[in-house]
């Protein structure tokens, strides 16, 4: 299992500063670890297993904004950089072993300069990318569509997550889903 | 008017490199600067004037991804980031002076980790920070919550955008916008 601190292994100081703050934890499924208007929102980074992040609108409907299984980093990152409080519910989908980086560690080292060069301007540009596919996607594409992107972007986890996280994920009801599972199921003629 | 190379002043080298390859340009009102599947995706500063960035369906829909007054930078990131081809139109709204980096120098340059340095990591959260919101705000906000949202990301330019322009980045029919619009400026009893 990967750590976050592979990525910055050749760096000694920086290595011993963010092993002294970062706790390894290891979450049941099902746990909560981030709700809405929490002060201190927190960076995961997916060991083993997979979290998800999501909202709930006013007519208590969730709707999920990101998956993060192994390897991913997930965050509310407006709340980081706004130093805010969270927006985003963030939760364990799977029993998971995780490590976080505390609130106020993250904006003095995970987001210090020498981290975020490690850890890599081209994660970050990265994930601009994904999401401005997703907005894309949400705006402008249909159901199969947004679909098909869904299991490129997550290709092994789609038979570990419910049917209905995978229908809230792409904004649609659990019945369309499973109606273009089906069709995609179709041996072509 | 500010220069992109403003944030590199102190680097004379990078800022020489930047020079060299970098072209200020004036456009008119209604050009278009790159089209869907173009192989050069650019990377465009507004010194003046205003750009938006759309997609089109498969149903000839126009759908606004953003727009990009004085100040910002607008791209097809992803693109960019995949090495592939645009999917994003870009076009001027207004007659515009803009400041031009080509493809094979973004690669070189722009994203060079200097440059990335001088523009600054916070710009780049910034970023992910932004189109988190408006993932979220599209999954699962109200119109009116969404054009408030609007209102406060873009406060300089409700005046200046086509209602129909604004109806497309919120994701609702002119009509809706103009509802809305009659609610908010009726006075409150």
């Amino acid at each position: 299992m990967t750590s976050l601190l592979d990525n910055i292994k050749d760096n000694a100081d920086l290595l011993e500063q963010m092993s002294k703050v970062m706790v390894t934890k290891t979450v049941k499924k099902g746990t909560l670890l981030q709700k809405k208007y929490d002060e201190n929102s927190k960076v995961y980074f997916v060991k083993k297993g997979c979290l998800r992040s999501y909202t709930i609108d006013d007519k208590e409907k969730e709707h999920i904004f990101m998956f993060a299984p192994e390897g991913w980093i997930i965050s509310d990152i407006e709340s980081q950089v706004n130093n805010a409080p969270t927006e985003l519910y963030i939760d364990a989908i799977e029993d998971s072993e995780i490590e976080i980086m505390p609130r106020g560690n993250a904006d003095e080292l995970f987001f210090a300069k020498e981290m975020v060069d490690n850890i890599g301007i081209s994660r970050l540009m990265k994930r601009i990318s994904v999401l401005q596919r997703r907005v894309i996607m949400l705006m402008s594409a249909t159901a199969l569509q947004r679909y098909n992107d869904f299991l490129e972007m997550y290709p092994n986890i789609v038979q570990r997550v419910p049917q209905k996280m995978i229908a809230s994920y792409l904004g649609i009801t659990p019945e369309a889903l499973s109606k273009i599972r089906g069709q995609l199921a179709k041996p072509k003629k």
